[in-house]
């Protein structure tokens, strides 16, 4: 099965805030055998959500919608996805009664607009919101799902983690999972120069190079099937890579260059001190995180 | 002139990174006028790329593409931009002596595998990079104008800056301006109520809210001929909202809460001692940013 993330929102558009919420699905979504093939951001318009919309259903088996849930006029995802599968909106009373007592809880007074977010689709699983007002849903029809969740990450990812991820799980045949080498003091291209063979010759695992900021990430990613991750056919192409490569090869935990450097201090038992002016207590930020 | 930003690259659609070369580009295009109607992320697979290239051409006057512009196999943004649109890839020298200097200057070896970054669509306008090896380039084909651009961040912000937006701004008849509004201590449905009718009546400026944790930001957008800024219709509008929120509006130069914060300490020449433990000089650290 494949999924496109498609998020709502003219804010993404207008370069406010980045597209956070499909990195978070994106890295998720393997777990569950989940392949994702596009990612899609489309402004609160109705007649391109609409077309965005189709589109994502010629193309993809799952599409998993962030944004376009609030209370507010320009969020239109609901509207738009049931206008575009032919489903009423309906009142969910549970939702409403939520949402009051939550803003009962806030000492704020309720306007009506936020009464818009307890309608969804009918016959969908409705995805409770902890975090906010607006909940999220799931609808399943002609052998194509879509997942609506809310905007804001502090609400969507434990509505993904709680209830799309386990929901997925239940259908799901096989996952895939992933080693990430991080390698430092050498090229892309050298690098991949030193184990084209292995790239050339592997199906399964696959093997990815990326470059950013100073070092090279491979990726190296197997196909198991869900209920059998006994047999490690990731771990001797790990290995097999770092001879190749050697000490350049700093993680293969995919963890990066501050938590290797306080582990091993952690691991000596060195204490260090830091004297920061312009950095502003940056170097012990990172070394705390 | 409407403009679609095309990401390519599998390691967006396994959510190692996010999309920020989007957020980036997006933010800088309105300086010239250029509003974006979508983005699209597409993995290294030429078969989908050059599906997502037609469906952007179709659509989107402008095409902005990042990645898949370096040296190793799965890199293939280049290539499938050329066949789609007939175009050769020929050397470009200029590029190939740049790339042998940088890797002299390195002290490392350059690889066979460079050589193939310095290979241009024909007709091109080239974009030197100064801090990588992969050169980008400008094609305009009937209405159309592709952009593609590395995908590392320290490199595309500079290609970006130096020649793109000079190159549109050249074409370009009018500019949008945005003004970002902060605000605190109400809930997004609560602040529209308030301010609803503004919204309802307004078509240049725009006003746009969104939310995020913790606060609500509005946006207020403006259209203006290229070369008159002078009537200024933003300003009336924004302390229309001002005398509405009151002093839940904590900025109006979409500056966060720790720039004014610290702003206002300056202002009150007030020193304060942090005294951080489980934050690591985060406190300090987000102050001193």
């Amino acid at each position: 099965m494949n999924a496109e993330i498609l998020a709502v929102g003219t804010e993404l558009l207008m370069g406010q805030i980045a597209n956070t919420n499909a990195q978070y699905i994106s890295a998720r979504l393997p777990d569950v055998g989940i392949g994702v093939f596009y990612h899609s951001v489309v402004g609160d318009n109705p007649v391109r959500l609409k077309e965005c919309l189709k589109l994502a259903f010629s193309r993809s088996d799952i599409v998993i919608m962030t944004g376009g849930l609030g209370p507010t006029q320009d969020d239109l995802t609901k509207e738009t996805v049931a206008s575009a599968m032919n489903r009423k909106l309906v009142l969910d009373q549970d939702s409403l009664d939520k949402m009051q007592a939550f803003f009962k809880k806030l000492n704020r007074p309720m306007t009506d607009n936020n009464i818009k977010q307890a309608y969804l689709p009918e016959n969908s699983i409705i995805i409770r919101n902890k975090n906010g007002t607006a909940p999220g849903c799931i609808i399943e029809e002609a052998g194509k799902i879509v997942v609506m969740l809310p905007g804001p990450p502090s609400e969507m990812r434990p509505m993904l983690d709680d209830t799309v991820i386990p929901y997925f799980y239940e259908k799901s045949e096989f996952k895939l999972v992933s080693r990430f080498l991080r390698i430092f003091g050498i090229g892309e291209s050298a690098m991949e120069d030193m184990i084209l063979d292995l790239i050339n010759a592997q199906t399964n695992p696959t093997i990815a190079p990326y470059a950013k900021d100073g070092e090279v990430t491979l990726r190296v990613t197997a196909r198991y099937p869900k209920n059998d991750s006994d047999d490690d056919i990731i771990t001797p192409v790990v290995n097999e890579i770092k001879k190749r490569l050697g000490d350049t090869v700093y993680s293969t935990e995919n963890r990066n260059m501050e938590e290797v450097a306080a582990q091993l201090l952690v691991n000596t038992n060195t204490t260090i001190a830091i004297a920061e002016s312009c950095t502003g207590g940056l170097v012990s930020s990172r070394l705390t995180d």
